[in-house]
C-alpha cells in the first residue's frame, strides 16, 4: 500500500470487504442515510489487491455492482431509472422533459484509485434529493440523477466515454473500436452489459432534456485546504486543455546477456528519454505531462524489449499551448529513437480543449452559496464535456490530502456532508 | 509481432498451432526423427498471443506439457526417466551410476522467447542417443539425458533455478519462499506439480552420480555466423559474471493533471534516468546492463504512479567489475530518487561468478571435433553452474540472427544435425 492510512470504522454490514488503504468517509450522517452511509455501501466493490485501492472499469464486473447499486439506491427513492444509448444511467425525480436539472458524476475508477473520485458526485447527488424531500421541496422543472460511463477511461483509454459519446465529442465508430488491454472491444464489452453498440453516439434526444448540469466532486489538489478558513467547497471556474498520446517504440528484441551495447536497437532507451524529455518540458510553466503507464514487450528481466508502449498525458492552458507541448515531447521521442536505430509511432487517444465554465451560472451560484470561491482545476470531468452543450458548473469538495487516483484520496464526512447542503440549495435554486 | 519472420513449413500433425512469428527448424531429418522434426512436436506448446514466440515458464501448463513430452520421448526410447528433488528431469540410458556423462538443456522461455534456447538442446541430447543407437554404440559409463527447471527465472525471477537448488548455489528456504507475478510460493507450485517442496535443496546424490555434463545450445550472438567459413558448432569458454537486480522506487501516486510539477514525487523520473545511466555505464566496456523490465503502480495513464519496480540485468568480465557496474548504476538511481523525493529500494535476485569451462575437457573435445573454435559467451546456462562442481562443457549451434530471447531466435536445420553429430561424437568420446 502506497499514501495509505487506515480506513474509519465502517458502520456497513459489508465491513468484511473494506479496502486496504483507501479512506472512506462512514461516519453515518445524523439525519438518514448521508453521503458517508451511502460511500460505505459500495466500500468493498472492485478492490484491487495489487494495486491497494479501487479498479473499478467501464461495464467491468465492479463497474456493473455499482450500476446495479444505483438502480437499488434509485427505486428506493422511487425515482425511475433509465439507461440511455450511451451506458449512462438516470434516475428521473419526476417525469423527463425540457429544462431538466441534472447531477451526478461516475462510478468507474483509475487502476488503484480512491473512494471519492466519482462516487461521491453521485452518493451526494442522492444525499441532495433526500435533503430537499426532507423540507417537502417539490422542484417546478424535472431532476435526474446521472451515473456516467469510463469517466476514467481505465479501461478503453478515451476518458468521459459515456458524455463524449452522447455530446458527439468521439465518434461512435471509433468507439466501437476501442479496444482494452485484454482485445475485447466497446461494442462487445456494451453488448456483454446487455446493450445495443449499434445505438452508441449523440444522443441529442437526451441532450435537449437538460436545462442545466451540476456535478459535484472531490477536489483533486489542496486549493481549499491550503486557504485559511479551510472553506470545504468551491465551484469550478475552468479546466486545462489537455489529452492522452500513446508512444509506441520499436526496436529489437534479443538476449540482454549476449548482445553488446554496440549491438543494441533497445526501445527502452528512447522511452526513457521521453519520460525525462516530458518532465523538463515543464520548466517555468503551469503545464502537466505525465508517463504513468509504460509496458516493454515482452518484458523479461534478461531480454531487450523488442518494443515499448508508452502513454502520455499533457495538459496545459490553452489547446495551443498543449500542443506545443506535446510537440516537444514526441520531436524528443523521434531524436532518441533514431540515435538508437528505433522507430516511433505516436497515436493521440483523446483530448479536450480548455473548459470555461459558464460564469453567469457560476457566479449566480456562488452567490447562492454565500461567496464561495471558484477554482481552476487541471482534472478532466463529465462537466466539461456537457459544458459544451449545456449551461454546466461543478462543486468540489475539500480534500486535505490533495491526493486523487490514489488510495489516499480523501474528504472528511463533514466536509462531505457540506458537500450535498451545497448541492442542495444549487438544486432548489435551479429546479425550483 | 517483432523481428520475426515466417516460419518453415511444419511437417508435424501438430500444425495448427504453430506459434505466429517463431521459426522452428522442421524439416524431417533424412534419418528417423531427428532434432527438427522433435522441435516441430512442441511447436503449439506454450505460444504467447501477446508478446509473440512461447512463454513456457518453470511448473505452468506449457512446461508441463513439454515435461510429457519429454517423459514420452524418454520412454519411447526405453530410457528410465526420473525426477529429482528440485524438479529436474533425468532420462537413464543403462542404471544411473558414477561417472555418468549427462546432456541436456531446459524446456523453459523467457517471455515470448524463441523455439531454440533450451529445447534445442534437449531435443539434440534425444537425437544423439538416437544416432548412436543406430551406429550400435554402447556405452561404458551410464548417459543421461537432463531438462533442468527453471533455466530462465521468467516466473520466479532466480535463473537457473533448478540447478542452482541442486548445487546449492541458492538456498533452499529462499528458494522456496521466491514468488511468482500473481505471488504464487515455489513452494506451492511445486507441490501443485506432485512434488514435496520440502526436499527441495542441494542433491548431492544426484551430484556425485555425474562424472561430466554437456549442454549443447543455440549461439546467442553472431560470433559464428560471422567467421568466413561459417563453421556450424563451437565450444564454450565463459561465461560473464552476471546476476539480477530488483530496484523498487517509491514516490507519492497522485492525479496527473490536477498536480504541479513543482509539488509530484514521481518514481517514473528517477526510474527513467537509471534507465539511461546503465546505458551511460557501458560505455567503452563489454560490459552489459538492461532493463527490460518495468512496472509501475497503478499503472494508469492519467495517474502518477505511485511506485515503479525495475529490474537491472548486469554482467562483465569479471565479479568486481559487475559489482563495480551495478554500484555505479544504484548511486545514479539513488541520487536520482532523493531529487525527485523519492525513495528506492535494491534488492539482488540472483547473482553468479564468472565461469570458466574445464580447459582440459574443452581441448579434449574440440580435438575430437576438429578443431571447433571456443567463444566466450555473455548468457547464463544451467551449465555455468554445473561447471563449479562437474567437468563440463558446451556446445553452441550457429544462429544466423544473431538473436536471442525473442521471436527471430534461429538455427538452420542441417547446422542443428551438424550439432546432433557433434554431440554424439562427444558423448562417444566421454561414455566410450
Amino acid at each position: 500500500m502506497t499514501g495509505a492510512t487506515p480506513p474509519h470504522p465502517t458502520p456497513s454490514s459489508r465491513r468484511g470487504g473494506q479496502v486496504e488503504g483507501a479512506r472512506t468517509a462512514v461516519q453515518p450522517a445524523a439525519r438518514g442515510q448521508g453521503v458517508a452511509a451511502l460511500l460505505a455501501e459500495i466500500a468493498d466493490v472492485g478492490t484491487d489487491r495489487f494495486r491497494g485501492g479501487y479498479s473499478r472499469h467501464g461495464f467491468d464486473r465492479a463497474e456493473r455492482e455499482l450500476r446495479e447499486w444505483f438502480a437499488g439506491q434509485a427505486a428506493a427513492r422511487g425515482l425511475a431509472v433509465r439507461t440511455d444509448r450511451n451506458g449512462n444511467l438516470w434516475a428521473w425525480w419526476g417525469e423527463p422533459g425540457p429544462g431538466a436539472v441534472a447531477t451526478g458524476s461516475h462510478l468507474d475508477s483509475v487502476p488503484g484509485g480512491g473512494a471519492f473520485d466519482g462516487p461521491l458526485g453521485v452518493a451526494s447527488a442522492l444525499a441532495a434529493v433526500d435533503t430537499l424531500r426532507q423540507r417537502d421541496f417539490r422542484p417546478s422543472r424535472p431532476v435526474a440523477v446521472v451515473v456516467f460511463a469510463e469517466e476514467e477511461g481505465g479501461r478503453f483509454g478515451v476518458p468521459c466515454l459515456g458524455s463524449r459519446l452522447m455530446t458527439g465529442a468521439i465518434d461512435a465508430g471509433t468507439a466501437r473500436g476501442l479496444r482494452d488491454q485484454d482485445g475485447t472491444s466497446l461494442a462487445d464489452a456494451v453488448r456483454a452489459a446487455g446493450m445495443d453498440p449499434a445505438r452508441l453516439g449523440r444522443d441529442d434526444e437526451s441532450l435537449a432534456l437538460l436545462g442545466s448540469f451540476v456535478e459535484l466532486h472531490v477536489e483533486q489538489g489542496r486549493q481549499l485546504d491550503r486557504r485559511p478558513e479551510r472553506t470545504p467547497v468551491a465551484l469550478a471556474s475552468s479546466i486545462l486543455a489537455h489529452g492522452r498520446w500513446r508512444l509506441t517504440f520499436r526496436g529489437e528484441g534479443n538476449h540482454a546477456g549476449s548482445t553488446a551495447v554496440t549491438e543494441r536497437r533497445d526501445p527502452m532507451i528512447p522511452a526513457a528519454t521521453t519520460v525525462l524529455a516530458a518532465r523538463r518540458a515543464l520548466a517555468g510553466t503551469e503545464a502537466r505531462a505525465t508517463v504513468g503507464r509504460i509496458v516493454p514487450k515482452p518484458g523479461g528481466t534478461n531480454v531487450i524489449a523488442s518494443s515499448v508502449d508508452m502513454w502520455l498525458d499533457a495538459r496545459a492552458v490553452s489547446t495551443s499551448d498543449t500542443r506545443g507541448l506535446v510537440g516537444e515531447i514526441v520531436a524528443a521521442a523521434g531524436e532518441a529513437a533514431e540515435a538508437e536505430g528505433c522507430a516511433v509511432e505516436v497515436r493521440e487517444e483523446s483530448f479536450g480543449d480548455t473548459v470555461l465554465f459558464d460564469p453567469t451560472l457560476r457566479d449566480e451560484l456562488a452567490d447562492r452559496l454565500g461567496g464561495v470561491p471558484a477554482l481552476p482545476t487541471g482534472a478532466g470531468h463529465d462537466a466539461g464535456i456537457l459544458a459544451a452543450r449545456v449551461p454546466t458548473a461543478m462543486l468540489f469538495v475539500r480534500n486535505p490530502t490533495g491526493i486523487s487516483h490514489a488510495p489516499a484520496e480523501y474528504a472528511e464526512p463533514e466536509d462531505c456532508e457540506a458537500g450535498v447542503a451545497a448541492l442542495a440549495r444549487v438544486l432548489e435554486h435551479l429546479a425550483g
